[in-house]
Formats: C-alpha cells, sequence, structure tokens
C-alpha cells in the first residue's frame, strides 16, 4: 500500500453472453476466471476450431496461457496459422478444452453420461509477429506442458523463430462446463437389476522414461519427480 | 465359400484427398481403416465442430461407432443438433478424437511434443428420424462408454426417444494421425545438461463406485471388471 492510488478491481468472472451460455445444462455453466483458469492449466492440448471453405476444422494442438491470453503455436505452413496475419483481420476460432474425469454408468441407457471439466474460448486470432511475445508465448506453451519446464530447456533460435508462427487468442467470450456428482436415474428405475454407478478414469503421470542419449550425469529434476 | 459370387472387396483405407492429407507431418498420417477405427474405439468423447453464424464451435460430446458411420447425440434443444434436420441439406461438421500418450520433453524448447493419435472426420451430419437407426445409434453411444453396456441398462422410452436428437455421420473423409517414439533433438543439443526423454501418461480406469442405491444384490458386470 505505497500509493494512494487504489487499483481498478478486476472483474472475476467472464461476462454471459449469446455466445457463451449454453443452450442446454446452464446450471452447469461457470464463468467464473478462476475455475476457467484452472481447467485450461490442467491441460496443454486443446482442440482448435476455424473456418476453412466454409466448412469447420478442428485439429489438436498444444497451447499455452499467460494471463487472460492463450496461445497456439505451429509450423508456418500449417493451416489455421496460415490463415492469420498482419494484414488479416484476424481468424476467427473456437478454441476448447475438456478433461473427462469420470464414466456415469446409470440403470438406462438415456442418463448415461460423464463427469468432465470443459472451457470453450470463442474469439479471433491474430498472428503474434513482436519478437518479445513470441517468446513469451513460446515459453507459456513449454511451461504448458510440464510447469517450469522453459527455464529448463534452450530457448528458440532464430532459424527456429523464423519457422514458428504464434497465434494469439484474448480470454473474453469464455465459458466453462462441468459435471460432477453421480448417477441420476428415473425414480422408476433405482429397482432395475443393473449395475449404476460412477468408473473414475485414472489420471496423471507414469515414470518418465530418459532420452538413452542423455547427457551423462543429467538427473531427473525435481519438477518432474514432483509430476 | 458357399456361393459362385465373390463378395465385393471393401477397400482398406480412406482415401487421401486435399481435404484429409495434414499440410504439415504428412508422415504421421494413416489412411487405414482398422487404425482410424481402433483409435475412434478407444474413446467415447470427440470434439464436434460446426460453424454458427459464420464462427466456428467446438463441443465435446459423446458419440458411437456402427460400421462406417458415427452417431452423435443430444438434446433436441441443444444448438448442433437443432440445426440439422429433414429439411435441411444437412450440417457441415469436423469430428476430432484425440489421445495424448506421452508428453516429449526435448532438450530444446522448440522439440517439445506429445506422442498422439487422432483422428479427423470430415463431412455433412443429418438427422437420424428412422426410429430403428435411431435406437441402434443409441446403444452404439452406450456401448462406446463401455462395450457391451447396452444390454445391460433400460433402452430408451417413447419419451426419452423423442427428447433425444441424434446425428449421423458417414467415415468418408477422413485421416489418423499418430506420433509415437522419443525425443528428436538436434544433434548440436545432445550434450546440453537438460533432462530430456518420455513422460507417458496414464491411463485406464480407478475402481469402479457403485451408486448407494444400488437394487441390494446387484453385483459388478464382469464387463466391468475386466475394465
Amino acid at each position: 500500500m505505497q500509493g494512494t492510488q487504489q487499483p481498478t478491481p478486476q472483474p472475476t468472472a467472464y461476462p454471459a453472453t449469446d455466445r457463451t451460455v449454453p443452450t442446454r445444462s446452464a446450471d452447469r455453466a461457470s464463468y467464473d476466471k478462476e475455475i476457467v483458469h484452472a481447467i485450461l492449466d490442467e491441460a496443454c492440448v486443446c482442440h482448435l476450431g476455424f473456418v476453412r471453405d466454409g466448412a469447420p476444422v478442428v485439429l489438436p494442438t498444444l497451447f499455452g496461457r499467460v494471463g487472460e491470453r492463450l496461445y497456439v503455436h505451429g509450423s508456418t505452413g500449417s493451416r489455421p496459422l496460415r490463415m492469420t496475419g498482419q494484414a488479416d483481420p484476424g481468424l476467427p476460432v473456437c478454441l476448447t478444452v475438456t478433461h473427462v474425469d469420470a464414466l456415469i454408468l446409470a440403470r438406462s441407457g438415456f442418463h448415461h453420461s460423464m463427469n468432465y471439466r470443459s472451457v470453450v474460448v470463442h474469439g479471433t486470432a491474430y498472428d503474434v509477429t513482436d519478437p518479445q511475445e513470441k517468446f513469451l508465448a513460446l515459453d507459456a506453451l513449454v511451461d504448458q506442458v510440464v510447469a517450469g519446464r522453459s527455464k529448463d530447456s534452450r530457448p528458440a533460435n532464430k532459424k527456429e523463430l523464423a519457422a514458428t508462427a504464434v497465434i494469439r487468442l484474448d480470454l473474453d467470450a469464455v465459458s466453462a462446463k462441468i459435471r460432477t456428482g453421480g448417477v441420476n436415474d428415473e425414480p422408476e428405475d433405482l429397482d432395475l437389476p443393473h449395475w449404476a454407478g460412477v468408473v473414475p478414469l485414472r489420471k496423471g503421470y507414469e515414470t518418465p522414461v530418459a532420452d538413452p542419449l542423455l547427457a551423462p550425469g543429467t538427473e531427473l529434476p525435481d519438477y518432474l519427480r514432483a509430476l
């Protein structure tokens, strides 16, 4: 509290708009920034949708988050990244991240479901041309794979930087959707002889396998031991 | 070999077209039907992309496969399903399934990657109106969650059938993309002091948790024990 100026309070939620309020199960939706960030940060792969020749295209790709901005990278020759550019008005995209947490096996086929946490980001992606922002984005992409990893790897050189296109997408039209809990069968189905319940999906990492050409004496770093 | 007529040999691969040959890493692409089916069948959640008001939308959703056809279901009120219909010419969609198998941690940020297996299906989705096909599709969706499950659950009744929209998408413009193996660092980076290697992701199911209202005496079925 060194100054007299109060910081402008930042909103803690994204606006609920026509584009972000789901048409179904709106009670499962959340616009809370902390919830959205947590779902994004647990993933490093998203599904990026864009429109090509009037038809949708959905591709899995790595991403990184820096505050209220997401970055996606790829070769300068890849389709969505070729479609953005300085002269362009940006590329309308939809970036979706989904964690499937459990299978919900109900007595009725109709009530079979999944426990999941997803985030859907609508917006316009722009080419990142500022070299400093591009470096920041590439670090964010590596740190999204494993937190802390960018400091323990060689940064991109000029050739790699030139071969890599990065697009940015601001978190603005964003919503999360979450299902938790158990089976929701109809009361009249409860006595049916079918097993019903929740099958949680296994999460996490197996033991890291070192590259056979690892430089002698290179130990597994703490940030990987902690996974 | 009871008849004299030979069955028409079915192609074992999808055609490689402009839409399905990736612009990058085409060596990772596969059009083999068995490979595509196996990747699809290991999942029950896909990311479905469609275009609304000129912008892409990507939503996670359950799906089921019957031979060379995929089915997606949802409430009759949900967005993509409202956009198809008998009078409509169908809805252009892109349906993508991705399995992330491992993190690839390279010495250079540039060569960080994932081992993954993905399938991208381009096509036009049509409303399923034939009641028999709709039943078949709903069984397929339940069996995609756990093989054999549809026979051990109550089928949809008239009310549920009316409330459920199903769309179908033929497997035609399809490709798989697969990355396996280890780290591909530049030769000049091999002596860098950074740990490099593969971090496999944990896969599978935890112990099923029975619904607390399970009818007395209902045992965990074999097809769930085997998971």
